[in-house]
């Protein structure tokens, strides 16, 4: 079996952080488990351009068309979806400045469903955060993802999050 | 161009509730627009299985496999999401009886993305509902769907609901 799996949390030096599954002789089986493994690296190079507010990283984990929606609670846009690759950009850049920190950190296990040509992921994340002149605080973000496969790498096309209530 | 969009919204007397959409010699954006025709047609089969309560008209749109995911509010599971068709028609079946009224409307238009094997689609829901022994309540409600495309219909995977606070 042919695997070339790429791990891409380290993404932002490597330039290309979007997981690339190669093809192979394996079983559908192998193969299946496979792409959940490039659907799962890509999340980890999610969270880590998050977390480093790393834009660059963040780009080229994302479909750079017209059309990717993001939906989060911090953005300016407030719930509605931020749609194409330049919105998705702004929310990121314009939320970033107004944390003095966060961190989001991953339970695993992360539900993963793969597709033939599309992944769909969803996460439980706790968060720790300060808005600058603000409180701290910690509360529990529910997160799904769509991805697509282009030429064997796995894209955000959209990405929801809200808060859990408790 | 050969057209078989087949519109889905009485589905639940046809038994066949999915959009399918024929090939063809359409140009590429003639078929994107045939795609995402298909999408909102299985969109507004969600809807009109969702105000019908018909759970074998909703049955038919899902992908009937160990994987879909749900997250509703009104889901006896709370935020966290339904994994399986089994769990997801359970989800249904146990909120429905739970009210006396409910109607969804859509918001046009809804943004929907159509990839090459996947679609995602957003839509902003205005929701008039009314629980037994409760108060009438309205108020709408964030919709984020994934499809998958399989023998050219597109068909359930994801679901996640959430109101939309004031």
């Amino acid at each position: 079996m042919r695997r070339t799996l790429v791990c891409a949390v380290f993404a932002s030096l490597a330039g290309i952080a979007a997981a690339t599954v190669g093809g192979g002789a394996s079983g559908a089986k192998a193969q299946g488990q496979q792409a959940a493994d490039g659907v799962r690296a890509a999340l980890s190079a999610f969270y880590a351009a998050l977390n480093a507010r790393d834009i660059r990283a963040m780009e080229a984990l994302w479909s750079r068309d017209a059309e990717p929606m993001i939906i989060h609670p911090t953005a300016p846009q407030g719930r509605a979806p931020a749609v194409g690759w330049e919105a998705v950009r702004r929310g990121f850049e314009e939320a970033w400045p107004r944390f003095e920190a966060f961190s989001v950190t991953v339970n695993e296990p992360v539900q993963v469903r793969v597709g033939q040509g599309g992944a769909v992921a969803v996460a439980v994340t706790p968060v720790r955060q300060k808005v600058r002149g603000g409180a701290a605080l910690d509360y529990t973000a529910l997160a799904t993802f769509a991805f697509e496969r282009r030429d064997g790498r796995w894209l955000l096309v959209h990405n929801r999050v809200s808060r859990v209530p408790q």
